[in-house]
């Protein structure tokens, strides 16, 4: 949970509400409750949004507040094709000092989301849960295989799905054909693979079966920050609202995912998705049927 | 019809058939006869490969021989990544004066694909149709978009369907937006419009409406040589063998093209093609279904 400064070709906003966990449980939230909340904000993060979110069904036990620091900071633009942005401001501020506690009332959780973060975070989370959870999905990028690939390949080891983006599936397999790598990554440890396309969808591999999902193309994507989050949200909470992990589960949960994400580009930051009712929901998810489906005549 | 020499990080082949007509004319043979050619080659085009494509129920009389001619030859080199090539030879030979004469046993011809060559000739063309055919297709680069503007926007208001890939429906259209582009070309004239994304797949817009289809991700691709006319020979095979030109029927033939193609890519040339069995194709549309079925549970 963290804060935004965000330039896109629309528009700029100096400070707003962000984070990979923010995203995942505003679209969780719409299939799923409780969500248990694991992340660390300083003095300055505004009461009301956690409020916000505790109306969803967030709980905020596993939450460090630093009353004297300051929440992670992150300052970007974006290009005019969304698919590049340079970094301007990384302030780790109370994010250096993340030693993340899981709370005994979470231990029930079956259904596990690890944002992007150093891999050892990763990793001290899953091992402080006394049960194996049902579905543990990692996130990561291309920064922590660059600088912590041990530490990485232990969490992927420990992980039943991991969610990257085709140039960091190319970069992690070592290999520029999308299929031999996620052979590889999926070799390292996950059953599941998902590869974000962005603009282009998504895939998910499972075994040598693999699905692709559209993406909703848009007139124009206004900020595309978060949309990755906001996809790893609504497919894990779609999957925990029907309790079942299987391949055929997985990519309704794609498009769910996918459906969310499309949302969220609509407005900066978060704005859009805090806005969602199950009624937008459902008619994205049905222009997804509409984009996809054929029916091949002899 | 004309000479590649091709290169690609898999190998190299010095000269090998190739042209639009001919890969088109392979991969819609699996669906409809007769296939009307109209093309121009010189005294050296093998006369077993129009003997191997007559047998597919391909006709030659609008086929231009000039005897003491030379085929129009291309050699390109393809990168790694297979989206970029670059141009090592383009002989234009024959083609510098073709003017293609339609002979009157092509008349009744209801399904027209006008391959990716100079605006003015297609409009020749479609000039000597003397009854509207039911679907014209047209195929472009943005060579003629820099050139050839004015022709080719005459071309688009006699066209049904134009065929491009995403760079040029951007440049076409004017617009870095996907959806914004396809609104702008759609009012050049073309009712229907198909995006090709290579591994990507491809999107069909028609009307408010858009269908994305996916591309089968492939270990490899040997040369993509040839794939989007295979794609456009396959969609054009299908739609005249059901005799339907309707949005629905056009999604099924955009898998079936894109099954096509992904067959073209795995060996060099148009070898694949010549080698397929209706069993084969049959399996390679039921992987498509598989790719892109789902199912949203409640």
């Amino acid at each position: 949970m963290a804060f935004d400064a965000l330039e896109t070709p629309f528009g700029k906003v100096d400070r707003i509400i962000g984070g990979s966990a923010t995203y995942a449980a505003w679209a969780a939230s719409n299939f799923i409750k409780p969500i248990h909340m694991v992340s660390i904000v300083g003095g300055d993060f505004p009461k009301e949004e956690i409020a916000a979110l505790e109306e969803r069904g967030a709980t905020f036990e596993g939450l460090d507040v630093v009353p004297d620091g300051k929440s992670f900071f992150w300052s970007g633009r974006y290009h005019l094709d969304m698919n590049t942005r340079d970094t301007l401001v990384t302030d780790l501020n109370v994010l250096a000092q993340f030693d993340p506690k899981i709370p005994d009332s979470y231990q029930d959780c079956e259904y596990v989301m690890l944002g992007n973060l150093a891999p050892a975070i990763q990793i001290s989370v899953l091992n402080q849960l006394k049960k194996r959870p049902k579905l543990v999905i990692l996130d990561t990028m291309n920064f922590w295989m660059d600088i912590a690939l041990d530490e990485l390949k232990q969490a992927l080891g420990m992980a039943d799905l991991l969610m990257v983006n085709d140039s960091e599936a190319r970069q992690l397999g070592g290999e520029h054909s999308i299929v031999k790598a996620a052979k590889k990554i999926q070799a390292m440890g996950p059953k599941y693979l998902v590869i974000k396309k962005g603009e282009h969808g998504a895939l998910l591999f499972y075994e040598g079966k693999i699905f692709s999902a559209p993406a909703l193309p848009l007139e124009d994507v206004f900020d595309p920050t978060g949309a990755g989050d906001t996809f790893a949200g609504g497919f894990i909470g779609y999957l925990a609202r029907i309790g079942d992990t299987s391949f055929e589960s997985m990519k309704a949960g794609i498009i769910i995912g996918s459906a969310m994400a499309s949302y969220c580009v609509e407005k900066f930051g978060p704005t859009r998705l805090k806005e969602l009712t199950a009624a937008d929901i459902d008619n994205r998810v049905k222009e997804f049927v509409a984009l996809s489906n054929f029916e091949i005549r002899e």
